[in-house]
């Protein structure tokens, strides 16, 4: 089985307030200089040996359409290397 | 700036209700033979020039009591290469 990777992000001229809590518990929990922006990672399991060009246009399609809100979020899809 | 990239994601053997709602709502839009497990990914910027090894345990430290819930998510850290 093969694995594709999309990661969908916040686009950077968004406002992020889960990362922005994120950044604000670890200050309180003592973690300094740290700045977090949060997002969402899919591992997609693609069905056969290897994943074709064809198989990953499809991918990002999907990605496209369902998982990312190409609005106000940026994603990018990659084959893993396992 | 150096970057750090958390990613998190539900233990193979804890259900995953989000990844299942995306591959079932993949299979009615038309994508067929994908099966998805939804994670988290987190972008910290690590005040700095460069992450040292310290830095880097910090922000292990970090992912292990705040953003993963490590009874259910397995989590990886690593330094972004720009």
């Amino acid at each position: 089985m093969a694995r594709v990777i999309v990661d969908v992000m916040p686009k950077p001229e968004i406002l992020d307030p889960q990362g922005k809590a994120v950044t604000g518990a670890l200050k309180r929990l003592g973690f300094e200089g740290l700045t977090v922006r949060q997002g969402k990672r899919f591992e997609i399991t693609v069905e056969g040996d290897e994943v074709t060009p064809d198989r990953l246009d499809e991918v990002r399609d999907a990605a496209e359409k369902l998982l990312a809100n190409t609005v106000i979020e940026a994603f990018d899809v990659r084959v893993e290397n396992a």
